[in-house]
């Protein structure tokens, strides 16, 4: 199976340079690699690169804690889509979760769907930290907006993506939302169990090993 | 010696409720800490409970990993002043450092200076992931800036706050900027050891320890 076109290449490190960036972005391109996941204060420069048309940029926002303001999101999302952004990764505020806060997530949902309307929008969960029925729950509010993506994790926060929760969500939810795997995948045969579990796309700064090995 | 004061108590765990932010604040008025430092998230509702008479209001901005826009920190800095808080922790932008930018560095320094005239205002630089040199430099351009203090850690990256680092920052520039250590810091004795070594604020999780032991 070819891998490369089910890989979004993340580069989220803290304290990277522009050289970085476009070292990131050459590696992209040479492995035919579509996504490259890049902080929000880089998306302007990668833009810049004249790379558009073979590597769409994605960023994330309210990363990797995710409680920020909704306001402070949607300023930061709307700064990164007029910055050049193709694909949005949002991090949920955990806190509305534990609260069982069912109306205002749902009304944050439709407001971040609102915002970036025509993006491919993805929420990230942390689903290592989540309950099998919180992970339903959450699951169905993404759904009802019209949310791209469920995304497992930050890599930044708890344990990662768990082939038994792909398994999960591709069983009961797979023909409704699509899945990107991330957190702690860095080999080949990870993308591959992650892929054959249902994962849609697979989050990993390993790239290069992932595709060469 | 009375610690208490030098405390600045730190809640900044990923999904914690209103009632977990209002025990924390109870915690700080029953031991006489001074100072809370909670996500933006619950600004509103922490100065919504009348403790401010008592207890400052800190939030973290661009946390933790300091790579969202000028626009974006300023953005969210702004909206934390008109929630209430009294003082704000701010990331600074790591990679500006790595590429020697001074420029940039010292725009954006001026640019949150002049955002939060009037509060207090903490830049946070990960002192464990900086050289000497780099320290210094960095140290000048809060100065000029007139940043209140320099804060050394997240507590998120890095390896937290070094005895070392606050013995060269109290010596070399203890007379024109603040010192708030933090990151790693649990116990009594530490805390002890920090503010013998110049720190003029701590910050931590562990209040409760830290006071009780």
């Amino acid at each position: 199976m070819k891998i490369n076109g089910y890989l979004e290449h993340t580069a989220l490190k803290q304290g990277m340079t522009e050289i970085n960036i476009r070292d990131n972005l050459e590696l992209c391109v040479a492995y035919n690699v579509p996504v490259i996941v890049i902080p929000p204060s880089f998306v302007k420069y990668a833009s810049s690169l004249n790379i558009k048309e073979k590597i769409s940029i994605c960023t994330v926002i309210g990363f990797p804690l995710g409680y920020n303001t909704l306001k402070t999101k949607l300023f930061e999302m709307e700064e990164a889509i007029s910055n050049g952004a193709d694909e949005i990764d949002l991090v949920i505020d955990n806190s509305l979760l534990k609260e069982n806060n069912w109306d205002i997530i749902n009304y944050e949902l439709a407001e971040y769907r609102k915002a970036c309307e025509g993006k491919i929008l993805k929420i990230i969960v942390e689903t290592s930290l989540l309950s099998r029925s919180d992970l339903d729950n959450i699951v169905n509010s993404l759904i009802n907006n019209r949310v791209d993506f469920i995304k497992t994790s930050t890599g930044f926060v708890g344990g990662g993506a768990k082939l038994e929760d792909i398994k999960f969500l591709k069983i009961f939810f797979g023909n409704k939302i699509k899945i990107k795997a991330s957190g702690g995948i860095k080999t080949k045969d990870q993308a591959l169990e992650f892929i054959d579990a249902g994962a849609d796309r697979i989050g990993s700064s390993s790239t290069k090993l992932i595709i060469e090995n």
